[in-house]
């Protein structure tokens, strides 16, 4: 009887050990089957994102014509889709902000290339940086006036100089030489902006770019413009740009945050990309890009909170505008003290969203 | 028995409330005493200090003669006294970095103000910035050519208009409405750096200041230059300022870190008052005097520690210069990755210390 015993707890312990074995090496098929469906997935199932701003201001729906609003709407539309398009095809994201950016530089909705606002001169300056956040590459150009895309330009910059920022005249010498569309500084006039002009020079006053309430601008305290776009490609890598044509009846070659790396834009595949609209000059002592990536990387915060507090740090030194943000894993975040921002965003999560007045939940 | 058992428990009773009571009064008043010592004593001894820095590069012992290491100790000397003379003498810190600054743009020693290099086209383009600790209120200039000290002109820009940056002849004349004084671009001439631009151009190469190494800089790999100096002030206030001549032989309007708040000055009295020196572009793309600030603020590093996590994230990049910091507390730290940087400091303990060379523990 004890040996039946005996047999019988061999012969047990035996398939037990048997089973155990069996157990362990499905367990491990199946493991490497779930990472290689993982691995499948997240190549799949990796984000691609693009957000885009065209400008913070006192943007009112009273203000707004239903022609006007439809038209800012699709040609917002019009840049989100060249954008994405760019992501979905396999192109990276330098490049789809720059198609993005190009839609609404070459359209005079917006205060950046063609539709850019005068100076006090009758001339247009404009301005444009790109970063990339994998490499912390960067490349702008500040007061340049004939050439019809700054960001490409800002793009050669990063691409074909070991300089981030060059201005003026030697700027547009350097991008001349290669084959970056240059044109007369006419090209970007348009009877709008014109309107705008005399109306401050009439008053003195340097008014922003979308305000539909000249009159209670004061002078100088609003120097709104500016588009931007965040992108993140297939790779995961996030890029940032900025173009603006700078503020109504500018002068003194006054320089604001959109060229400045940091403060107008930012981008780190560490934390997130970042373009600004604004005061420039609160965005600058707030290194508002630099600062909203900063808070992310030491402090955890989520990029809709980091947004925030910069946003909560420019109004407390008496600043306003608005920020674009994304992170690395799409997220995309949008903030500002105005009454509006053009913004939109498409994700391959199928989301999308245009909006232009106050902030919705 | 009982009764007088009671009546000395109640006596002793009485007695150790009125000594407590006593102890109590004794206690605060002391407290009081303390407090009012401690004032007096924190408004006595609030430190002053001033650091500042005259460029880093190729700077090394079996290169320079002891006559020119004794013009530029001497020199170094004069620009520290004449800061912290302001500052002994109840001047706050943005006059102090003015003073300091002035002494060192008027020496041809300096790649700022006079002894500026030249830029390619045989002319001197400068670059100026300043900021405060305590509004963050900041001022710059660039590419400016006619402004004999720089310095002052962002100084004015900080305190004179709603703008931080203002560039070129726009900038210059805005200035000059201001009594600022103007000098002809060959003001800025000298012989020394003249032949500097004639050997480059030989080589076709964009060569430090300081370069005892000519032959051997690559073509735009190094871009030094710039004065600096962070100050204390009895207030507590921080101030930073740098000034530069930016690069021999530059091109197409190149603006390096020099004029961009956050990237080569910065002051916050939260955190720290910071001037770099260096190739620009990597102190532009880390942001470093921003960073450095940061790392303070939401890393808790001490001033020493954030300057040398900076020049480890610029040395990662490849990039190379130096930085000098002061906190609130009057903690002065400098770091280099380059051969020598011009450096010292005067603070109100008596501390002072001017070096050239290597770092010494």
């Amino acid at each position: 009887m004890l040996k039946f015993i005996s047999r019988l707890t061999l012969i047990t312990g035996v398939f037990f050990l048997l089973g155990l074995m069996a157990s362990c090496a499905d367990k491990k098929d199946s493991e490497q089957i779930d990472s290689a469906q993982n691995q499948t997935e997240s190549i799949a199932e990796r984000p691609l994102a693009l957000v885009i701003h065209g400008g913070a201001g006192t943007i009112k729906r009273e203000n707004m014509t239903e022609e006007m609003e439809a038209a800012y709407r699709a040609k917002l539309q019009e840049a989100l889709d060249a954008g994405y398009a760019v992501l979905e095809t396999g192109g990276n994201s330098v490049e789809a902000v720059r198609s993005a950016i190009n839609i609404m530089e070459d359209s005079p909705l917006f205060n950046a290339g063609k539709g850019a606002v005068f100076n006090s001169l009758g001339k247009h300056e404009l301005d444009a940086s790109i970063m990339e956040g994998q490499t912390l590459n960067a490349g702008a150009v500040a007061g340049v006036t004939k050439i019809k895309n700054p960001i490409d330009a800002a793009i050669l910059v990063k691409d074909s100089t070991r300089h981030v920022m060059l201005s003026g005249t030697g700027a547009e010498e350097f991008v001349s030489q290669y084959g970056i569309t240059m044109v007369e500084t006419s090209y970007f006039d348009t009877e709008k902006r014109l309107e705008q002009l005399h109306r401050a020079q009439g008053k003195e006053k340097v008014v922003l770019d979308h305000s539909g309430v000249l009159d209670t601008t004061p002078i100088d305290d609003h120097k709104y413009g500016t588009v931007g776009c965040v992108a993140l490609d297939k790779d995961g890598n996030l890029a940032a740009g900025t173009s603006t044509g700078g503020m109504t009846n500018k002068k003194f070659g006054r320089i604001g945050d959109s060229p400045i790396i940091g403060a107008g834009n930012y981008a780190n595949n560490l934390t997130c990309g970042v373009s600004c609209t604004g005061t420039g000059e609160f965005f600058i002592r707030t290194l508002a890009a630099h600062e909203a990536s900063n808070l992310m990387l030491y402090q955890e915060k989520t990029v809709d909170q980091a947004l925030e507090e910069v946003i909560r740090q420019i109004q407390e030194l008496g600043g306003d505008g608005g920020m674009i943000a994304m992170d690395k894993d799409g997220n995309v975040a949008w903030d500002f003290n105005t009454a509006g921002m053009y913004r939109a965003y498409r994700k391959s999560t199928g989301e999308m969203k245009i909006e232009i007045y106050e902030k919705t939940k």
